[in-house]
């Protein structure tokens, strides 16, 4: 197999805060793997405990994303299929930190209440990838735990429909800040396509994250990522959609988060119908019994919840034109 | 070990409907093994695809529970702790529906909408408990899939505090109809009591359940099922608490499903930092990076959610004592 | 007309914390008139800056009301009407506060967070009756502000269904501590009733309350109360309705608020098309234009919201057989 | 006085459909009169029963606005002010409809459910300015019923903050599609400025509106409107708030509803704090017995709420610095 590979390194001052409102950084043709380098959710500008977020951080330049990288041929309707191959720490040490009026068990600027906003603190991580680990360090004790690095990608979308622009901290029916550790290499993610070009973005590294991201941000990281996008022509899912090898994914990203479940699962049980020939009611009884249902993020602008089905369920029906198959095909080429 | 084992099997007739109200059924010394029958979520009436649950059960005799087990010796601000050592199905049928304004993706009575309820539709199920399946067969195709059985009870709770009475079907500070498939054999739950004997009562077995119970109901069984009760003076969780061989879980039940992610969170956060020796914000960044939350129930009067700790984290620290290990030597003592 | 008049005034330890679980204390015909005396939500035992709410009271002593009140003839399925005559503040002074963990603005147990809890505050309001005015009095200023009496009850409601015991804050399908403002004299409530008799328990009175009651408590006082309850055979609605001389008014109790919202105009809807004769969209249609919103409580374990329509759209429709009308002559009979 | 009047009446292709990405289509000084004219939110496609608005509207062409109308010197952090001089439906006839996925009693793309849609509804109202009233016709039955005149404008603000393009069906921070009845004649709305020029779009007329919009829309018509633009130097609130003759408001739009309710409260009470010298907790006290809260819309992509202070309750202090009775009197002039 001969690939088509390219580079996408930009730039400080190339980097983008928002779905929408750019032209194209790079157009590839459908079946192209591209490098590329993402900055952290800080910028870079968090490198120790001084640096405080609200601080050294400027409002709205908050977790850039690289891209847009538009695909030929790609018209609203299609389907952009990104196929993670590689995700690697860029640097041996990332960040975490809590964030004024950001988190789940904390007021916000949404969640208004009338307390303080709880202490801003920074969490350095050593991170080792030789190892495969990111050690945790209590600021208050002496407690240091090694956690497997587990990278994956908080943000990755395509611009919006309705021409709207919406900063890249935002999760919705385009994908972008979802914040799922299921956003990992191994993965393909499908978006509907909504400006012609699709208009990929990418960003906010994590080398690992609970479910939920309760504190407001994951193990924060530049990364070194290896993607190979592909086109569908039609077929558009409404909300995004994820395969890995063993699980078909849907996700729904609003709130309240019993609407972000329900957008999940509608999508999860309308598709399990389609794949194998199932009425609706068959169809949700089916993701009633295997579904899974772990939390995306519960700290975003709005929420996230992912909806699984473990893919023994679905015997031969082909997903999306065997699509995740020939990509990780073309990964394990690539990294071969 | 000498082990105190006793058995309670209620006739219909001792099947209640609610917790809180009901004088104990017996009452047992801390560390016993009960051997218990439950009935299934409809008492064990629909049988078929035309006892539709709407006609042949009856408002609001639904979802019975067995119990009330006192424990002697408990008293509120107590913790009874609840080990299930085996739950089995006990026929080999089970049946799963849909049911009228209930489920995650319908009009309810809460979520009140002008559409007509969705049809009424009941699956029957294989169960094989020997090959350690069960049979799913869609009712407008010919399609049939054999799932794994992961037995577990929907329904675990005491007594409520304030001397509330509550329907079996709702889940709360007390337990109740949480609706978790973490809720399985070789688990440990941990309960605040509210009233002398705690009061504890269980039912509602599903042979297998997925994350949510989208539609409404699991694939729902009568069981026989061994548990251990045991004791520890004081340290009540307000909230019910899980522990397996691997996790750590937090349970939180209420609407909106985000406010159920907070308590559950909230939860493991602090229980996180006394077990380890770390302050509020501290704990909050350790399970903000290795925490798990997957939905409990998405259905019911109230929702509910599970926050997941991986126990590899808590080093040498001790977790109610070491009760988990001791009841899980029980129940294998018990078994062989 | 001559009145059947009976009075209620319970001694303190007659006071309940419950609907449900309780005797009734009287029982009455339908048309009789009762005077009767309530304490304020803190059983009377804050009356000063340091007579802090959470150390004074104690839980789950809270919120007492008087009742049960059982009406002659009342089966499930039937309508008690509860129309307040008068509602007179009993004292000169009265009591609003805030308390660890409650109101809307605050971390709650449910909206769980890590904050600290706001500060505990005591504000003492004087009364005068026949100025009919209650005084406001900042505790960190020298501000005062006469405001308006505006007597209502934050509590009223039968006993629930499925054999329920709730907290008397809880409010729900069953009435209970809806908070809201619309409970005042010269209205009428109707419930439907669960268990024989119906079991009417009133208090929680506020000398005002603003719409939300946002820091978890009104104005609180002990009240002198009048009511007339009356018995309409069958049609005893699912929801907590009002009717005043120019509204009729739907509730619903639950979260998140916008299901509350739905409860209550999904009861609006059909109610006014059954009252004009106009189907589920021509209903709909006339209440988008013409209805009103306000919110009752954001505090409270549940959430309530009001439906209201101005009966000037209802030309000659009658409501509940003219009950309202009836009543209030009744009552003004009473205070003639 | 000397007024400075300019019209704005766009042609269709002039119209926008977003807050956000457009260049201002006039630029005014600070106390401009301005008479501009507003389509209803279908474009004036739905002109009948038959123009089914799913099948004569094109996604993203819905709700077109007027503007943006760009105020000299506005910058960023600076608040702007529109008064509401007059509103006038522009036909004899205006429109209501339920559309297929929107509305509070329906199944949409977030509260997703396995339902069809609800029917497709139009209704079609006469509107007599001259004599006050618009007229409701059921469409299932003969009953009519004259309604009085509200005209208000559903969506209004200015270019979002972050660079952010909104839909303008989307309430927000920058106010929008707030559906709030509040938004009549004689009330002067505040935003804060996000770009140069603030950018103020206007659109959505509605002859009137209940609370909350339930079916989805108001009697949407035309509008020849005016307004009087006026800008302060700083003090740029983060959330929309009005001023009438007779209240304070603030506005919160997001999900769900009871965070709405939160933020709108939060700045209601932190305002009133800072305009009478109290306290947080002395001023949440006053709101909480004399504010109301009624909904704005519970069917928008967000939830608006509305919280409302009594300005009798504050004495002597300055709202704005006096900007609603001078724009107020600016209208008067107009007018006469």
């Amino acid at each position: 197999m001969s690939l088509q590979v390219v580079q996408l390194r930009p730039d400080p001052s190339q980097l983008v805060y928002s779905f929408g409102g750019h032209a194209p950084l790079i157009t590839v043709d459908p079946g192209t793997v591209i490098e590329l380098s993402t900055e952290d959710c800080f910028g870079g500008l968090v490198r120790g405990f001084d640096d405080l977020p609200s601080q050294v951080c400027h409002f709205p330049d908050l977790n850039p994303v690289t891209g847009p990288i538009a695909v030929r041929g790609a018209e609203p309707g299609d389907t952009i299929a990104v196929h993670f191959v590689d995700i690697k720490p860029a640097r041996d040490w990332a960040i975490s930190s809590t964030f004024p009026h950001f988190g789940a068990l904390t007021t916000t600027h949404t969640t208004a209440m009338l307390h303080e906003a709880l202490e801003e603190r920074v969490w350095v991580y050593d991170v080792d990838v030789a190892r495969g680990i990111c050690r945790y360090k209590a600021r208050n004790s002496d407690l240091e735990i090694e956690l497997a690095l587990d990278p994956m990608h908080g943000t990755v979308g395509v611009s919006p429909a309705a021409n709207e622009v919406l900063m890249s901290i935002t999760p919705g029916a385009h994908g972008g800040n979802m914040d799922t550790p299921e956003m990992r290499a191994g993965t393909t993610a499908y978006f509907g396509v909504n400006v012609t070009g699709g208009n990929i973005s990418i960003g906010d590294g994590h080398c690992r994250q609970g479910e939920g991201e309760v504190c407001g941000t994951g193990v924060e990281s530049a990364m070194e990522t290896v993607i190979v996008v592909d086109l569908i022509k039609g077929g558009g899912p409404a909300w995004p959609r994820i395969e890995s090898d063993d699980f078909l994914m849907c996700t729904g990203s609003t709130r309240p988060l019993e609407d972000a479940y329900r957008i999940s699962q509608h999508d999860l049980v309308t598709w399990t119908g389609s794949l194998l020939g199932l009425d609706d009611l068959d169809a949700l009884q089916l993701v009633s019994q295997v579904g899974l249902a772990p939390v995306g993020n519960v700290v975003d602008t709005t929420y996230t919840m992912v909806a699984k089905l473990p893919k023994t369920v679905l015997g031969s029906a082909e997903v999306f034109d065997g699509m995740h198959d020939r990509l990780r095909d073309i990964g394990r080429t690539y990294l071969s």
